[in-house]
């Protein structure tokens, strides 16, 4: 990893920071609190923190607005996880080198691209028809079908596999042994209970700026197209079935999955293993908890969680609520008991 | 996609259907009620939505019986998305095109198949003595280990991978990622905590009509074999452990996953991330409610949800009164004062 | 599979075991108690199965110390499960067979390792720098990045994907599809929504003797290491995010997930489908009940179960009582009529 020389004065401009203390001090490196040294910006994510900044042998610390240690040049912003975030994409950015095709890769027929501007890999393989943009990697092991098209600046690490006809943006990258187009799950089953498939003729649509994790899954539609948007981050051994839409920037972590011809609103949030029901909405910003099953539409904004996701405070009402169930078992008894008991009372 | 054309006679005749109009007008393709134009077919799945039928620019229109809208020509079924299906199906038929062996393959030694009946893509890999029926595909990343015998009209998708010794049946599809034959989890812990493998010795036995989806598991069995019939269809990123059973025609929809040594009846049904817990029987025609977990063993035809699935009306009983539950604490804490209140009374 | 011959007499000593019958009887194979013929032993799990014995035709038996069947010869144990698995691994042993690096095959620039002590297979691809231990099986399709560095003893299955700079240990199995070193799932949201790409800088390292399932995935640390401890099995389709350290022989059942920095003690047990949340500490010999969620940290020895897991005991409780619950609703709307009557009789 090269990484760039630059002054802390210069990196402050980049994310709209404020110095404090020595602005001329040069960085190479983002490193973590702990193992930060000479050379090295670190941050401090919140001031609560800031106890852990008197042992930082770092050059210089990102920090929230209210920390003003000063033995440490320091830049001060609003969000110090983002800026750091922006910063070290900054100091790793280095320019793309093209390696052109490995004589090892298999290239299809009428592929479109420009060989002294891609990198692909040893046995990667395209299709024919096959149309990359500028400055795309392709790693080893890659499976790219027919007809798929691909913007510029895309990295597809080893084993990924897609299949024909497929539309992938820019700046997307997709992790290893993610499967993107693979047929929906759709059968009709007839009287003898014997399911005929029904053809999935779609494709899969990836917008610019989406990045999937490994080993997830995105099927191609039945009719028309699956359609990840701009922005989406999808985690690991996530699964997008056909017809889904994923509205842009939202987030899908870990191990969720989302029913067929369900379409997400933009800025969508679902938790890990959450499983969403098929041919639902879910508004922009809505937030489900991890684990959680939606059933039923959602409104923008709306936040909820439980198996059969409810609005979240009333979710949560109701676990701490059941936790009390086996002592209002019981107390249930004895006030039935009682009852019985005055009743019989009143009644004498 | 080439297409065949046909009138709409022969396809009504093909699916036991009754023309409703022109019955020689020639359609080639099936489309989605929205997309369709001259040439194709489409269908209308229930009854209720027959008002849209008066802006679909279809050549002709699948119908349930109770439709008799006659600006289009149409043929009334039984069930038309079934219909449909076998349809399109029909339209899309086209004749396996052996493409052979492909120069970047690799073949290992004493295998069976002819040349000229399959194809077989670059960087795919055959492992020894594997042997393969007519008009098998196999795309480029597969893997096929030692001794795997597989039926005829298959496909296997990019990156599939086939563990040694283990049987495909035919018409077998299975899509990218997925994994055949890997060994089941099986460990004997000693005293000291440590886990010693339990050798996996057995196999994966695909019965013919088997589909399974995307980065699939089926793990090969401790002894003997695990089992998936015929008919059965597997979505992608389910996982079958050792010694599994899926009987006939069963559905197994995403992220589901059986623990070892469970049998499950025909025509079963378990929704999306559902977990069935080991050594379990499932009978014939049993569902599975989406996100449940199975931890006894269920007669033929039961039905059943909840994370301690329980039968489905009940745990929808108590899924709407658990709702309640906040509002229960309040109304016992009400009702133990009032009652203390009362006894009080009873006993001046 | 070519077996070794071996008298139950040696058997016996490899796990101290006492003989009952015959000691001189030459075995060759473990096979399971239904299909064990001449020549096999089998095991007997618990005492409780010795009517099974009778219609058993190996040659010897595993058991327990209080079967005494004597028809058979004998070796008794403490634990048959564990001593079968001892007995087997011995009988499957083999020499490793160096077969060399596959022509086709693609090995990087400045790898470190003996070409006649390892077997690497057709279309695997080694990256630059790789370092390889003694006996180390790569099949096809693997890929492995740069600078990655592998112990001894280690199989690789097809398909799987170690990602530039992992350390991988000694007598380390990795099944097909599974992804090592793919990046964290980490981002930084700025004010618009747009989430900025935490660089993820860190390694995955796994330690010896770990055995990861098919399509599992462990992702490279944000900065710093994931790291997977000597001994750990982890399952099909787990999911093992950044940061995330799992102590030493813990086992990880299919389709569970950890979040982002949380650490495991040692013989930790999550069991099929649980998560759990980020940046918690789970202590020594921890277990989780499968599908459970865990969202706080655990004690050592803590078992847990639950969506929100609860101290197992009295997450059975709960569970049990909310059977009962569409009952209390009912019984808690009689008591407040009943109350209700009383009050106003007594007001009266």
């Amino acid at each position: 990893m090269k990484e760039n020389k630059i002054t802390l004065q210069l990196l402050a401009e980049l994310v709209d920071g404020e110095i404090v203390g020595d602005g001329s001090v040069e960085i190479d490196n983002l490193a973590s609190l702990e193992t930060a040294g000479p050379g090295d910006i670190t941050f401090l994510a919140k001031a609560s923190g800031a106890e852990k900044l008197s042992s930082c042998k770092a050059a210089a610390v990102i920090v929230p607005q209210a920390v003003q240690e000063t033995s440490l040049p320091l830049i001060q912003v609003d969000d110090p996880y983002l800026a750091s975030a922006v910063i070290q994409n900054y100091l790793l950015a280095t320019p793309f080198q093209a390696t052109g095709i490995h004589p090892r890769a298999s290239i299809g027929e009428q592929c479109d691209f420009i060989e002294k501007d891609v990198s692909i890999g040893p046995l990667a393989v395209l299709g024919n028809r096959v149309r990359l943009g500028k400055r795309v990697t392709i790693e080893p092991g890659v499976v790219i079908g027919d007809d798929v098209v691909i913007g510029d600046d895309c990295c597809f690490k080893a084993n990924v596999s897609i299949a024909e006809g497929c539309k992938i943006g820019s700046r997307v990258i997709i992790h290893s042994g993610t499967v993107i187009g693979s047929d929906g799950y759709g059968y009709a089953t007839d009287k003898r209970g014997f399911h005929v498939k029904r053809p999935q003729i779609g494709i899969v649509v990836i917008e610019d700026e989406v990045e999937i994790g490994a080993n997830s899954c995105v099927d191609r539609a039945t009719f028309g197209e699956t359609r990840i948007k701009s922005g989406v981050k999808i985690d690991n051994l996530v699964q997008v079935a056909h017809n889904v839409v994923v509205g842009e920037n939202s987030l899908l972590v870990s191990q969720a999955g989302i029913a067929g011809s369900t379409t997400l609103g933009r800025n969508v949030v679902l938790g890990g293993q959450v499983a969403v029901a098929g041919h639902l909405q879910l508004g922009d910003m809505v937030m489900v908890a991890g684990k959680s099953g939606v059933h039923s539409n959602l409104k923008a904004g709306e936040k909820v969680g439980g198996s059969m996701a409810l609005p979240i405070r009333k979710w949560r009402r109701i676990v701490a609520a059941s936790g009390r169930l086996p002592d209002m078992v019981k107390e249930l008894r004895k006030l039935r008991k009682d009852m019985a008991k005055l009743m019989e009372e009143n009644n004498e």
